[in-house]
């Protein structure tokens, strides 16, 4: 069981990260140039294919154990009215994935990962982030320690998702900490709260940013003040793939936010991570802007659980396919570049 | 075997089209509406399993027989020096597609698609299409019919691509043709021309439009006089699945020049078709613009062999899933939107 014995002790393991293997980035992109395609024309997936071997140090990289991650929390800031579906639905939605029912089992499935659920205290909501932090500093680095925990050291893979409802004021307050700006620059309407529902958002995210000034030039007390579990457990996770030189592939606004505070403590701190996908949840644009990440795709979906990184998986799955079952041109005898 | 007498008679052919089923569509939304997530936040996914069950007419669709069409064919303007590789790739790539060598092979077998490859022609590639048209309509015609013929009435989606050396130069020409501007609007660097062969392009382009002015203002002339079997038998193909209303993915440029000649007869002609990605290839973005089609992917890929447009198939299976596999609210016992 890992342990953080104090913000400091985690800080210092964010700051402590190892590098990727540029031999094995290299070796992949010395193999892509013999494929039989024009030069680069797989795009994206080529650089994907790269990043996957860079961070596993293998070249070809593997894709055999991919490991889904979706945490859950449940949020004290619910009871200011800031999301549009009752707070309860957090723990029906975990019956929901234990029955096979949720859109992430379909998906997990469709895309060959496995998929874990795990629930942080559901029963004990965190604080309300408006009158007091989030979560105390034990409460935050166990539940840092719990996301960090969950990660398979032998995994190919790491993807993570999320689900608690009122987490997407949380996560907006938490970018808004560490980058700056009020809640008008990352509200959006989460699951769908109406307009005044999004004024009712912005104003409670500038009371917590109010509340926690003191918090905000450290990005874990920040965290720790204004984020909730699923989000500390998705910062240890991230932490831990990094440790162990898993790549992982983010979902959507809530999880990047959650990650985001690696970022802050080191500007190379997310390099093992992909943004799968582009939510349609406001903020996530401007957030993916501050942490120079482009992101695979960009649906228009806002559902979390991981979803859109799901579907983000597919892409590196095809980008691998191609790299690894694709015939040289020597050994299909096809011609190259004339002149 | 299908037949088309004349340009006039493929022209009533191109004008004669179903619609879909409004009904079906309205059923797949009402069943979204009622599953396990906020609503509509699988975005593009929700429209795209609408837009299956419209042209298919079953609520829910199905994807359990997806068509995938490689055509292939020669050009006679490679004799410019318009491509960065010899014609004689085409031929070669033919071999490794049937050896299982190439990116679509190894596509089409990730995202359960069955592919066949047509090469049309290959030992009597197009004329030059600067001083003469690039088939006589009898050669149009023929390939027209090939590709109309080769979709199976009973395919659940039929997925388009092409592979052909100098065929980004008589796409181009195509769309200029068909959408106005000159090379420099529609001409980009294909498998990779550099600067000089990419003005040569533009240059050669424009004398194609300038020898074929009499064309343009038929679509269906125009396609004959500067495009290309493999884009004849694709717009056959496209033709056919309207006709059989089965919706259809396009892959990139080329693909979606072959196409456009359906859009220019009738503005609703290719309403059964979705634009798999947006390819890298510089005169796309314009094309499908002019076209009103939204890309499903953007990845910077620019390959053709329907590649992008199968990794966008996996899109529509992730949508499909969903739809299919999730818990309604009621079912989960999951409380629906507050107040």
């Amino acid at each position: 069981m890992t342990s953080f014995a104090s913000l400091g002790d985690l800080r210092d393991a964010c700051r402590d990260l190892p590098g990727g293997d540029r031999e094995a980035a290299e070796a992949v992109a010395a193999r892509e140039a013999t494929l039989t395609k024009p030069l680069q024309s797989l795009g994206r997936l080529e650089g994907l294919v790269a990043w996957l071997a860079y961070w596993q140090g293998n070249s070809p990289p593997t894709l055999d154990r991919v490991e889904m991650l979706v945490f859950a929390g449940n949020h004290g800031v619910t009871a200011q009215g800031v999301s549009a579906y009752p707070a309860e639905v957090t723990a029906q939605m975990l019956a929901n994935f234990a029955n096979g029912g949720a859109a992430i089992n379909q998906l997990a499935r469709l895309t060959g990962a496995n998929l874990r659920v795990l629930p942080l205290s559901l029963d004990t909501p965190t604080a309300d982030f408006t009158t007091a932090p989030a979560l105390t500093e034990d409460a935050f680095l166990d539940a840092v320690a719990t996301g960090y925990d969950a990660v398979p050291t032998d995994a190919d893979l790491v993807v993570l998702g999320e689900m608690g409802i009122g987490n997407t004021t949380a996560a907006a307050a938490l970018a808004a900490g560490l980058f700056g700006g009020g809640g008008e620059r990352f509200a959006g309407r989460g699951t769908g709260v109406d307009d005044d529902g999004l004024a009712r958002k912005c104003a409670v995210i500038d009371a917590g940013l109010s509340t926690h000034a003191d918090a905000l030039p450290d990005p874990l007390q920040t965290a720790a003040a204004l984020g909730g579990r699923e989000l500390a457990a998705i910062l240890g996770a991230s932490l831990a793939a990094r440790h162990a030189r898993i790549p992982v592939l983010l979902d959507g606004f809530v999880c990047t936010a959650a990650a985001a505070p690696l970022y802050r403590l080191r500007a190379d701190g997310l390099d093992h991570a992909q943004a799968g996908h582009l939510s349609a949840e406001a903020g996530h644009k401007t957030l993916l802007t501050e942490l120079g990440m482009t992101p695979v795709l960009d649906l228009g979906m806002r559902l979390g659980e991981a979803s859109g990184a799901a579907v983000a998986l597919f892409v590196l799955r095809a980008g691998l396919a191609c790299h690894t079952g694709m015939a040289t041109f020597a050994e299909a005898q096809v011609s190259g570049r004339s002149g």
